[in-house]
């Protein structure tokens, strides 16, 4: 029988090329980080994981790490407990501690379940409680963009989107790469005209295409009200248009398009408040933030039991995490929408196949094979990688700075319009 | 890599010696039936189940089971589809279908994994998300009983119990034998002053022991309310003392004792209005009928979200549900009370090791040894035990009609007082 003891656990921050996207924040940086998590066993089996790589995150992980040697890589309570015990956590970013904690136990808890799968021959999926489709189908995720990053004269491959007629464009090529049925667009950066305008463009070259639009809680309340007619019947469902449960249940109380978020439920004490004001229909997962994969399985039960529709949330990421991403949506029968991924505006990868590991096929994929996730460390991309991350300079992810070095004179604001 | 695929499914029926204990429905029988399941894999490891016994729970069982071969035991997902569209269920009995098919998913789901954990060498309580305490404590669960079940003229071997003098006896053997520390009484039999005597007598009798009462939905609101005042400090928990959510959430309103629920939240569907209307602060799950250990695990989990305490129900079991409600409470972070057993009552065993398998210190079991459940089937006693359910001619639990041979004019009634 295997020993699924943990001997030791590697932390590695890495940094890829990100276009620059634009959302209600900022604008994307020219390097996206990321944490690369190898959990070991004492059979020297590895377990990977991959989640967020700010200075923060790797700080907490490197810390926690040494206290979970000696675990079985089947203790997430384990896990839980010891993460909460050593991740102190800085009141900056991700809401503090209590947006760092279970962000770390998700980055290790993803690699656990690696390791026990590889340890055992069972794939992650199975592991999770079962396969319930073979194909697990994406959107495209259609950015606003600039043409180059700021003080770069280099044209990034995508080039410019900022016109209706050059969101079209990047829709067209999405979908002609990678198959993609449902199209979410990333809003509340550009005045509500201009991207219903964007919107509608859009329905008119995709009319079967399910339509979203994201604003990032960048409208007022009177901005999502006087725009629900026109959204009717257009979209499949509206993400995040205001700011806060109470004022995105307003929203919702006036309108039949269900309301989705990855804003403002994003942790389990959000829950409660968001049910009981009946703020939001569609809870879109991560699990990245939401504490790995047994915790976005028993958020997956909320939803089926509180009659919630459920999706998937994702940030800008690379193969381990889309690897996690897929065995999750297979293995959660209530999964009602197209999963959200950054992967097709990725041109890095830290897994063996590179690119070509991951093929959509009509916009989805199918569980990779073999046990556990199903991928394996590129151990030089991951070295390059993790140069990148040395040699570029930044530390934790700031899309405001970015803007302002696009327009100086740019301030946040949310809403914004 | 074992080849974890269902090649065979048993499910034994069984009946066994049960004394005359009293409840609000009446009075056990003299056998209490249960399904003893065994799901065998293609290597031949055989994961064992227990659960009730009644004849729409065999004849689901024996539905469902060939449906079921060819699939992984790792599939809970699979299961729980084959089992929704195979289990038609009567409307009678477990409040139709929708009783029965948990409750057929649970039989069947803790037998895949023993069956699991016995192929990778991993216990049941790792592969539930890993042990959190040693020790699982139970709580002695007192009875007012018969001294002979009806007809017959041998004295049970607890006797008599139907005033405090005798309760205190009761509950003084219990303690002795096992080491008890919580004390919980089925109520909502005898007249309430009665049961409040009993109450009172066991709270002088054992002044640091946390007491339950359990009328079983037996009283009235105006009863439950004009009795909080002397149940307050002397109870740590009041288990549904009137009739559904909505009379128990006016009760709940009313005092700081927390109301606890095994028959009211029963089902996930029970769980919206449930909190909605705060009508419990304690639930009492139970695997057999909540879908099985993952089922459980998900409970849990919404109850630390929404602040619910935790605690866990038993009907009249064997060691193969002593041992599945072990594993689970040890992997159950917020189990906040004592968990709930029959199993004093019970004489007959199934296991290897018999009666003496499981030793309880201090009113504790620690997790079984082993892998998957720790436990193996005695054919022989299984055999003999068949043999009872063959002989003893009930197919189904009728506590009422037991009742009536006692006392032919006793009729039902809840609330009863």
């Amino acid at each position: 029988m295997p020993d699924l003891r943990i001997q030791d656990i590697r932390v590695t921050p890495i940094a890829f090329y990100d276009p620059p996207l634009l959302n209600n924040a900022g604008c994307h940086e020219p390097f996206a980080l990321r944490s690369i998590i190898e959990v070991e066993t004492e059979d020297g089996v590895i377990g990977l994981g991959e989640s967020y790589g700010v200075q923060e995150m790797i700080a907490a992980l490197n810390e926690l790490a040494p206290h979970l040697v000696g675990m079985s890589v089947t203790n997430i309570s384990g896990l839980r407990a010891r993460a909460a015990q050593v991740v102190c956590g800085e009141t900056t970013g991700y809401s503090g501690q209590e947006g760092l904690l279970p962000r770390v136990i998700g980055a290790i808890e993803v690699a656990m379940w690696d390791a026990l799968g590889k340890a055992t021959g069972q794939r992650v999926v199975d592991l999770l409680g079962g396969q319930v489709r073979e194909d697990v189908p994406f959107a495209a995720y259609l950015f606003y963009k600039f043409k180059s990053h700021a003080g770069q004269t280099a044209t990034d491959p995508w080039g410019e989107v900022l016109t209706p007629e050059q969101l079209v464009g990047e829709a067209q090529k999405m979908v002609d790469q990678f198959g993609f049925r449902a199209l979410k667009l990333k809003g509340g950066i550009l005045p509500v005209e201009d991207e219903m305008a964007g919107l509608e463009a859009l329905h008119a070259a995709f009319p079967d295409a399910p339509l979203r639009i994201d604003p990032n809680g960048g409208w007022h309340v009177h901005t999502a009200l006087n725009l629900l007619p026109r959204l009717t019947g257009m979209i499949e469902y509206l993400e995040d248009p205001t700011l806060g449960i109470e004022a995105n249940a307003v929203v919702q109380a006036a309108t039949e398009i269900p309301l989705a978020t990855n804003m403002y439920v994003v942790a389990e004490k959000h829950l409660p408040p968001a049910i009981r004001q009946d703020a939001f229909r569609v809870i879109l997962s991560d699990h990245h933030y939401w504490g790995g994969l047994m915790a976005s399985r028993h958020l997956a039960r909320i939803c089926e039991i509180w009659g919630l529709s459920l999706g998937m949330h994702s940030n800008s990421h690379l193969g381990i995490s889309l690897a996690a991403m897929t065995h999750l949506a297979a293995a959660t029968p209530n999964l009602t929408y197209d999963c959200d991924t950054h992967y097709p505006w990725q041109t890095d990868e830290v897994i063996e196949g590179g690119k070509d590991a991951f093929r959509f096929e009509n916009g989805c994929l199918t569980v990779p094979e073999g046990p556990g996730l199903g991928v394996t460390l590129d151990r030089s991309e991951l070295k390059r990688l993790h140069q990148n991350y040395l040699d570029c300079g930044i530390l934790t992810r700031n899309d405001r700075a970015e803007m302002q070095k696009h327009q100086p004179d740019w301030q946040f604001a949310r809403p914004r319009y």
